[in-house]
């Protein structure tokens, strides 16, 4: 890590000019500059003009900070890239919406290879079929990249945390602790390559898995961005209800400890009162299965096979 | 700086629990629980939804890192988050569209008084009568802050760098140099509430301006926000035109190079074929009078008196 860069350094004189508009140049180069269709562009102006042609939009804010959300001596600056918008497209599908713009800001000491990161951004944007259509640079000492997503609502409206009701059917869209299980494999050595350590460093956003379920009409949904078991609890929180859980649907290759707390799964969380509807949904899309793993209750349960479970996951301390 | 945070920390017991949820509901107070009235809010869902009634979307994100931005030293935390915001708002008035939303990523390492950081971020939000409907709180080895700000794109269409015409008048909507001499003067031991240094650490969008600017159909717009020699340069590229400049209006109390090459004014600049018209505007807004700084020219021709001007101003070297 350097050292900050000085607020106000000397005035810089013509030679270095316009480094940042070269770097900015590239890396639009390398988005694909924007969404010709809509006139959406990556740089040229002040922001982005979105298409109007939109019912209501959402918009989520997220951020990844290298050596807290990725370790870089164990993955790759484009891996961080990645999953900052793989990260903040999850809080998209997690409302059942579409991904429709992505802007990313990014902070990073000299030095630092901007041209693989935004690699990784352009790769999670591609997947996402969605367009980077604005940004912003900044030297810093500690490399990081926020990104916010803007996606449209489902035509019902967002799926919401807040609408489980007790009797619902809690569903998530795939077995959990994939992420935690690679993160531990890498440490233990296992190749880049492993298909549990890519479920780390190049998660997949649910985006088909929120559409099915808001044209399912679940009731609440959400991501399982830290973990089942705080997650669990924050929509438990959110509905003013309870939950019993049968049994956790651990992946293989991970722990029991993995797939409650280890986070970063970004499957769904459902509470519907019509599994088949969703069921239903989901194979129409040709996804997995989704998967029961009990149900809504009324507020003061939360269990897991009986045993209290407690809001235990990926938290930040501050 | 505290060392960064170990990626997937061991997992948290349960006294542990929510200490990031409860300083987000701080937060969520300081920031006024977003704008009722629409239902946008600030936590409780993976996004926010934006009300569908506006006719075009503008987008632009901006980060503020801690001692790149401002130094702490001399400023207060307070004021890093609200020149992020206002950094941010900055862009859509260059655009002349309306702010209507406010995401903001904070990075932070433990011990930052998060919500003196969020008093300043909600301080700049109420000047701009504008909304923050979500946000994303991260550790971090060093704080910053990353502003998405989402607009409505003025009814005859965004103003745009590009649209400069041979021919047009160049104006600016104030005189220049008031941040980089309030910078200067902090550094010399003048208080805070010193005119000059509250130009620095707590600038002002200009909205207003910017409304007036598209009422005025003017050709093109930018806010100088990097400096008026490198914005200039950057106008002049993006509508490949050329410019000559006559006299470039220094505040009070600053230089002609921080007028010049200061950067952070967040005075617009303006290319208007009717000066008349935009004049007028600003009137009717009880805006001050606009100064005529210059005229495009062919490309090729780039000087102020007389004299080369070429692209000086803040940049990040990378």
């Amino acid at each position: 890590m350097t050292s900050p860069t000085p607020n106000h350094p000397p005035f810089p004189n013509s030679e270095m000019v316009r480094r940042e508009d070269v770097m900015l140049q590239r890396i639009a180069a390398i988005l694909g500059g924007g969404s010709p269709a809509t006139g959406e562009i990556y740089i040229g102006d002040d922001a982005a003009v979105l298409s109007p042609s939109i019912a209501s939009w959402l918009v989520s804010t997220d951020v990844a900070v290298a050596g807290v959300h990725l370790d870089l001596d164990l993955f790759t600056i484009s891996d961080l890239g990645f999953k900052a918008v793989m990260s903040a497209a999850s809080d998209i599908a997690a409302m059942g919406g579409s991904l429709r713009a992505i802007v990313v800001a990014v902070t990073a000491p000299p030095g630092t290879d901007l041209e693989e990161l935004h690699r990784g951004i352009a790769d999670a944007a591609s997947e996402l079929h969605a367009a980077v259509v604005g940004g912003d640079l900044s030297t810093g000492p500690h490399l990081q990249v926020a990104v916010t997503v803007l996606g449209e609502a489902p035509a019902g409206g967002a799926l919401r945390r807040s609408g489980a009701q007790v009797g619902d059917t809690l569903m998530v869209t795939g077995a959990l602790g994939r992420p935690a299980a690679g993160l531990r494999r890498r440490r233990e050595g296992a190749e880049p390559a492993d298909a549990l350590v890519r479920a780390q460093s190049r998660p997949r956003a649910r985006m088909a898995s929120g559409v099915a379920a808001a044209a399912a009409a679940v009731s609440a949904a959400m991501d399982i961005s830290d973990g089942l078991a705080i997650d669990l609890n924050r929509l438990a929180d959110a509905s003013s209800v309870g939950f019993e859980v049968d049994e956790i649907p651990i992946a293989d290759g991970a722990t029991r400890q993995e797939a409650l707390s280890g986070g970063e799964d970004y499957e769904l969380l459902i509470a519907t009162s019509d599994v088949e509807a969703f069921r239903s949904q989901c194979r129409h899309a040709d996804l997995p299965e989704p998967i029961v793993i009990g149900r809504v209750v009324a507020a003061g349960t939360r269990t897991a096979s009986g045993q209290p479970l407690p809001p235990v996951g990926w938290l930040h301390e501050f």
